[in-house]
């Protein structure tokens, strides 16, 4: 049943350990990544957008996006990071956007400095950062947007992204840090953990950093954990093997003529039952 | 990028063979099932209850089940068949259903006999039925409100899930056609076919007759389509299979440290960029 | 621009003076409640569903009239007291509903001890109840779902709109208080505040009492504080207000042949963009 | 009840005469733009924000816009023409729009030539213009994007609200046309008509001209289509007189500690029923 309490993104990132963040994009794959053991999620613009089967681009609107987050959150005990673009717009819609995921109960939202429409940083298209004044502003009103102490403003930079250098990331996280965000998200797609590893390397600890290695997924935990990552986002690993899944299991169906030998591969009814809480909802009914 | 047309279930009810069709929950969903070469898809009230973390108990609302199967209509050229669980209350509900899940684009429904709110069918509970007249009433209220000749409504019987038997089905369904009903889905959680073979066996052939083979999974699509089934509904084996996938991949991210392994197992970046339509929307980018 | 904090319903209440409530429909409404001098505002079902055009009969989700609630909410410093209807089915929606207005940062609901869905109390209609014992168990499972001390349940008996008499409501409201009820709200349709006189001096003051009296607007404010009412609700004259308001512009615009006259008559569109916080959230753009 | 059926915007526009429309924020407000005899509604996107308390800033998302003006759309046989903005960010944004807005069952769009996100034309703001080519592109998208030849797509110049003239004005639109608008609408915040008595002496008459009459309300609806106007907004007068009629209700029901002596101002409970045809629902409760 779904659980009354959650815990605050603030509170976990305090405990000075490395946090593994699974991208998500409904309420069962947040229960099933807490399930697993993930200390947070992350609503990932890709896969909620793909869900929809539209693009990663700033189609789906905030309310959209919120929805997605706030659906997971009312479903797990762990908290969401939910990844928020680039805050929707202009400064008017980072402060409103605050608003609402704060009063939805989301503790944690993470922005980029890309312009508004994004594109997916992985898609071949030119990634146009803001002026990091612009940027910082954003920050800005977004810390003086929230309502209660503990809401946490991660701030992304693209800079890698758009060809850069790892200068410029550091450049603009550690401008980002002092216009008042409370960790920042160093994003690569490089086909190696380098440039990252030079981005922590000079990196001057004055914030977390939070990573996302889509493209570098050798990289183990603990060495992670060792060069100085503060956080781990698995982003898209359960979407894309969700639709392999549904790939062979619509594709057995119709080549098998039916779904009998699927059943050992699959989860059983009886599994989605309990992770609905299908008994403890079912206390309700009474004599 | 998004059909602009997309085919409407009587249309494919004409052509006379047995519909395959896939339980689905999202827009990716339906776009795979479309893809692997199912004839419609099935918005279903058990997938899209359990993509939130709740059980299929009348707990998200009319509206919340209605945006699933419009924005999986909204993904593929062929009809969505909504699951309406009860039509959400009494007549008025049914009338109101009707309206609104016609205005978004949806081709065809199906609706059950029993009382609202319901419990899902695979449940342990009592599984109350509605007199047949009143569930007449229903089906007659939603004939009466459809706007387009097109519009097809399914009634679906729960005589056999609340072990009533096979002759309480047949007389059900044939009521239901009286009243007006385009077809039935006479529903079974028999271990075996035999109790829907008896049921088809029985039937005179006044309408389609559309079946679940959840719990009875050996039969054959052949061997339904010679019994005189005109769809079969393939209900939620997607969804156990992505559950069993996120198990699989969350499990492995942690234990091993790494998203490595997995990388040859899931689908790619690029699939998602694919499925998104992203080339196709990138287009629109112009100089 | 939007409130980051709000009143609780309870702390008001604990004020111990007659609080005066205004039904509304949408944020505007809300704010102009608030400016006025109101107490908190009742998220009216009757007023949001007739801003669909559509009747108070259970058709709107229960997703769509949180939405409304909340979204008055977030517009204003007084709390909104939501009008939940029936708790939307049964004992597992009024559970969902708790937790999901909890969420969503409403601090007080009402449910009634009508058969769910319901019709507008005012309608003429059979109106039949709950036994004692089932609307118990509603209200006693609303309390268990709620996280917070301070959520707040009125429990709303439509005895005397049933036509059961004083007795039949006071009977019912002494069983909802036993069963967990925060408040009664007793709701009469007679002409004459007789009735709700009855009550009060029937009951045994063991939870405070609410009223809304639509057929007895005659009863003033300090007349029902002093026979004991702790809240009342004016509860539909803003949107029959606006109604007319309505049907005179838009007569006179195509009347008149021009909108010239009205001017005198309307708020300005400044005082469109004052009540929108116009200048406040125009701040946020930087040089 | 529920019209089954309304007119499309194009046919409408075909008829050749002056078309009178009025701006709404809800389902309600269309039902009484109808009865008055309006010939279309338009669901003002000054209106909607208002109606949230917030802003005409782009801060409400596309689906919020898109929410409200297909619930106005389902209570009314007359066309919804929806106010766009701009289209809610780059092409993408509005192929994605004419998409979702046609699927809706919406027939008409307007969108204007500012940069998103946008500021309300009559705040106290810089209004900076798309490049023409640029606002050309998505007036092309739209066009392509839409999936009947139905679909009508007003575009929207606000050069004359950005302070650039008639000339400016007249020669974008001449583009518009060319990049296949069905219709322009020549905003001018004047408070004079003379802007747009200039704008029309030097328009070509190569599409229908819509005018938006807020600032010059002195201007007779006879003049208007002797001067060539082909449809006028009244795009705010319905609101700005509810929020005077909510002031006058509520600050009367306080001062006078009753509602009684409103009684004999605002509309009878009865007509809201009447408004919500209420009669004609309860006729599906059958004996």
């Amino acid at each position: 049943m779904k659980n009354t309490s959650y815990q605050n993104f603030r509170t976990l990132m305090a405990e000075q350990r490395t946090l593994r963040i699974a991208g998500v994009h409904d309420g069962l794959g947040g229960r099933l990544a807490e399930a697993a053991g993930f200390d947070a999620v992350w609503s990932s613009s890709f896969e909620v957008s793909a869900a929809r089967a539209l693009p990663d681009a700033s189609l789906l609107s905030m309310s959209e996006y919120l929805d997605a987050a706030a659906h997971i959150q009312s479903a797990i005990g762990i908290p969401v990071v939910a990844d928020c673009d680039t805050g929707y717009g202009n400064n008017l819609n980072v402060a409103h956007m605050v608003h609402r995921y704060e009063r939805a109960g989301i503790t944690a939202v993470a922005i980029e400095d890309k312009h508004h429409p994004k594109m997916n940083s992985f898609a071949d298209a030119s990634h146009e950062l803001l002026s990091v004044n612009d940027f910082c502003e954003k920050i800005d009103t977004a810390k003086r947007a929230q309502g209660s102490e503990d809401f946490y403003v991660i701030a992304r930079t693209e800079a890698m992204i758009a060809g850069l250098g790892v200068n410029e990331a550091l450049e603009r996280c550690a401008a980002y840090v002092d216009a008042g965000a409370d960790a920042v998200l160093a994003h690569s797609k490089s086909k190696s953990r380098g440039e990252i590893e030079a981005f922590l390397a000079g990196w001057d600890d004055r914030a977390p950093v939070v990573i996302v290695p889509t493209t570098y997924p050798d990289w183990q935990f603990e060495a992670m954990d060792a060069a100085g990552v503060s956080a781990v986002i698995y982003a898209n690993q359960g979407l894309r093997s969700s639709i392999r899944a549904l790939e062979d299991t619509f594709s057995r169906i119709l080549g098998e003529g039916s779904s009998q030998s699927l059943e050992a591969d699959i989860a059983s009814v009886q599994r989605v039952f309990d992770l609905q809480d299908l008994a403890e909802w079912q206390d309700l009914i009474r004599s």
